[in-house]
């Protein structure tokens, strides 16, 4: 069979098709009456308005379903026959295709055949007593970038709506294996290639919360119809921020595993070859209980037997168990490269404040070594990510006549490195990696806490910089994802020194004029208003394959944050 | 301070101080009598020869303690107090002098310190009435690559000469943790990168077996140093077949692991940043048990916590257990680069044949099929060890003005390839591991067994290629070394057919004429009196990071050797 990218010779056509085939598969009974859907298009309506909520489509019974938010607690009610399958199934469907009206985050809706696998999970219940596995029952959504055998893969380009994929990505056997459900596949940046979900087969995925702000990406798609309740679970992936944007912009928590935890076969898209940025898996959700049992189950097959990407190590529970005694967590306040703005601050300052009352030890770290080293980070990051110069994504873009979308890194004749140039950079990463860890030497730090991205989810388009994500990348660390309330019009207005300070100079603007700089961050935030409504993250940052660890600190983190009443 | 390459002003001097120091490290008691030395000089002396035994050096305890090659056993009979520490130590110092003079094999002697640690170690042990660790007074010895605090690292480089490492790599920190004595670095090929062990500073490493012919490398002066008793675990790293050629051209059992497996962090030589292949490290002993005794003292510690190249998998006792059951091997008799040699094939024959006798199940694999993979694997390897020109070792070659070592793989500028060019050695690579994963799947294998090289120890410098071995480094499979007799004047001739076959064509002559191909081979082997007294060796594929399953495969043939009475 061929293979992508294909020949298109009208691309507007051919996206055209592909949104209305999905129109399509939304059952009549889940479409949102016309005036809500005028609101809808124009950005206007969010899933969880009271008006969707009580426009007929959602019961009483899928709304009681769909409020449950913890996957464990979910399966354990099927199990208990609270619920079958199929109304589950039935129940987070409706909430997918509201979602998909709201927030254009889905690229393939599974309506039918999740509908057929509901059925069989429950009669598989009804005839042997049992569930499938730690995941019966539960629908799940997986990035546009992982393969299901028999659907279309398209990375959000044109040129690859021909593909259909032949076979499973080992990540949606492990989730079959387990019992999940597919429901659907979520939309992305156009070839994954930005921390915003635009591209020009489906458009923009709009932020739930507040639909003219951006949802982030590449797995914005994922956290979009996750957060609207439209899954319960999301498989997305990481390159440079692409889970922990759509986590923070959405308000969930998520995990970013090392390189090679997770399985990477199946995994689609342009491959040109780089290897030099560390791309790590994981999932998104509302508890931290979600994620691991999505860990558990990608690992609980031995996927390492197929998939020679995937490090043999099996989940331990034991060491994933809440984080006990005192930890030892540093804080990174500002990285040099952008200053957060002040909702970010003040969610780090809420998490600091109640680890300290929890009887953790806060370490600081020093100031301009960090600062130091997250500059050459950034600029390391950036010139590997687009040091081929857009070769291969350029052939996958043109090859349909589709347009670039706005800040896509593509890569350009100026990005380009020499082989010299790629190793000098591979030489500054190892030197970065050993002054990181000289920290974690020096400071015996368990976790860092860090800003996951400098902003509240900011409107379509205007996001700053991955600088805070992607020096994880390079160092390919773990890093989990913490919501931390949302933005607030009063307590989040920035002091005068906000608008007076010397913004940081900007890293590589020719190289990689992708992201912006610092001066642009204080341009942004001109006031809290821009964010209204928008969820807060910040990251937990553990070294590379501490995914258990960095699961029992965020237990931790959970449990003082539901205990610790302050107001967020 | 200053960090290699240094400048050296007359390289031959201080070469030649270097040697000197060597020389003078060794006890007046513990060198040879002139009437040896010349022979020893003059490369006709093997360190197990009658004349040497009993020239006065070893004694009978001597003798009786390092006729011991197990690790383990010797640490428990340390641990009943049959022998002391240092007893041992003596008894092994003494073997390393006299393989020393015989081989030429090392680069430092640590006699005064491993004897001061021995005395350390026994005051310990009568003081606690403990062991320190599982290596408790072991003599070990080092490959020049791995950093010992306040001592010389060259690997095999003169403008290393005045570099002292500052601190310890991380597994010297593990060895020592574990109660192991260091007894010696060990000399390589020119800064690694020769299947054969000779360097512009100390020489040409001899075979222990033979002098006249090669002991293998770059981890050659670890083998023969082992192989002559000199020590009871030597340290290697392999690259692209450096521990498994010294294994197979001495006689020893020798594990590759994957990358990462065992922590890199104070593994020095010239840095290229070239990451484009895999080096996995490993120990070369006599005994199985004490690769495993290695293995888990350099886990034991959880260097994941202080280094961060190695990936946090403890090893697992359970799973290093000798593998019951039938075992699914598969054989490549042929890669369809260079064909065998005539021994390598009977080795192969002789466990193939102990395997079946032992109720375990050989496959075949597809003939054609694994010379295609093979030979596209042996020119992905080589382009990319190349790759970056030779910028890099140049460098520290020429700052010393010593010469290039014939065959040693600099690189040039034919070699070089451009950015897009690796990208696209980087996705071959990636198929050709998806080719190799479908015939793990299809065959369902727990190993491969196959040549670790295509012939047996042959004389300096006329090694052939490494495509046996490199292809595991592409793919990061683990490795494991197993020795098979030796070469034998009657049973090894080799058949009308070798010498009229048509040879295979060689491969990247151009960018790669480091490696010789079949015609040469064809060549070399005109009589198996050309590898008079050589060992022979072969290897057993694991798929990446399954260093537990290899072990636990090299014990049942380990067993099944012993007990099989098989004439080899």
């Amino acid at each position: 069979m061929a293979e992508p990218p294909f020949k298109i010779d009208n691309w507007q056509l051919a996206a055209a098709e592909r949104r209305q085939s999905l129109y399509e598969s939304i059952p009549n009974d889940y479409r949102l009456p016309t005036n809500l859907s005028d609101l809808a298009i124009a950005g206007l309506l969010r899933p969880e308005d009271q008006a969707v909520l009580q426009c007929g489509i959602l019961s009483d019974l899928d709304m009681e379903i769909t409020n449950i938010t913890d996957a464990p607690t979910l399966v354990s009610l099927m199990a208990s026959r609270q619920y079958t399958a199929v109304q589950v199934t039935q129940a987070f469907c409706k909430r997918a295709a509201i979602a998909q009206q709201c927030l254009g985050c889905l690229t393939v809706f599974l309506y039918e055949s999740a509908m057929r696998r509901a059925t069989e999970l429950d009669d598989y219940m009804a005839q042997t007593g049992k569930s499938v596995g730690i995941l019966h029952g539960l629908p799940i959504c997986l990035k546009d970038i992982f393969d299901i055998q028999g659907q279309p893969t398209t990375v959000g380009l044109v040129s690859w709506l021909p593909y259909i994929a032949t076979k499973n990505a080992t990540i949606t056997d492990s989730i079959i294996a387990a019992g999940g459900i597919l429901l659907a596949k979520t939309s992305t940046s156009q070839a994954c290639l930005m921390v915003e979900s635009i591209n020009n087969i489906f458009g923009t995925v709009r932020n739930p919360y507040n639909p003219q702000l951006s949802a982030g990406g590449s797995s914005g798609g994922e956290a979009a119809l996750v957060a609207a309740k439209g899954s319960i679970l999301g498989s997305g992936t990481d390159g440079g921020g692409s889970i922990r944007f759509p986590a923070a912009f959405c308000g969930l928590w998520g995990i970013k595993c090392s390189k090679g935890r997770i399985p990477a076969g199946g995994c689609s898209g342009p491959k040109s070859g780089n290897e030099s940025v560390n791309s790590g898996f994981g999932p998104l959700a509302k508890t931290v209980a979600s994620l691991e049992v999505w860990l558990r189950a990608q690992l609980a097959s031995q996927p390492w037997d197929v998939d020679s990407s995937c490090i043999p190590m099996k989940w331990d529970v034991s060491r994933a168990e809440r984080a006990q005694g005192p930890l030892t967590i540093a804080v990174i306040w500002d990285d040099g490269v952008v200053k957060p703005a002040p909702p970010v601050v003040r969610a780090l300052k809420i998490v600091v404040d109640l680890l300290k009352k929890n009887g953790h030890r806060i370490v600081h770290l020093p100031e301009e070594k960090i600062k130091d080293v997250h500059r050459r980070a950034t600029s390391c990051f950036m010139m590997s990510n687009v040091q081929d110069g857009g070769f291969t994504v350029m052939k996958h873009i043109d090859s349909s006549g589709e347009p670039v979308v706005p800040r896509t890194a593509t890569g350009s004749l100026e990005s380009r490195l020499t082989a010299r140039e790629i190793f000098d950079n591979h030489l500054l990463r190892s030197s970065l990696g050993d002054e990181y860890n000289d920290l974690w030497q020096h400071h015996q730090m368990d976790a860092i806490l860090a800003p996951a991205v400098a902003h509240p989810a900011p409107p379509h388009g205007k996001y700053i910089s991955n600088s805070y994500a992607s020096i994880y990348n390079m160092l390919d660390y773990v890093t989990g994802c913490i919501p931390v309330g949302s933005v607030d019009l009063e307590l989040d207005k920035a002091p005068p020194e906000w608008y007076q300070r010397q913004p940081y100079d900007r890293i590589e603007p020719v190289r990689f004029p992708y992201d912006l700089g610092d001066k642009e961050m204080m341009d942004l935030y001109s006031s809290p208003e821009v964010f209204k409504n928008s969820p807060i993250g910040v990251q937990i940052v553990c070294r590379r394959l501490k995914e258990e660890k960095c699961i029992g600190i965020l237990k931790e983190i959970e449990r003082i944050q539901r205990e610790g009443l302050v107001s967020i």
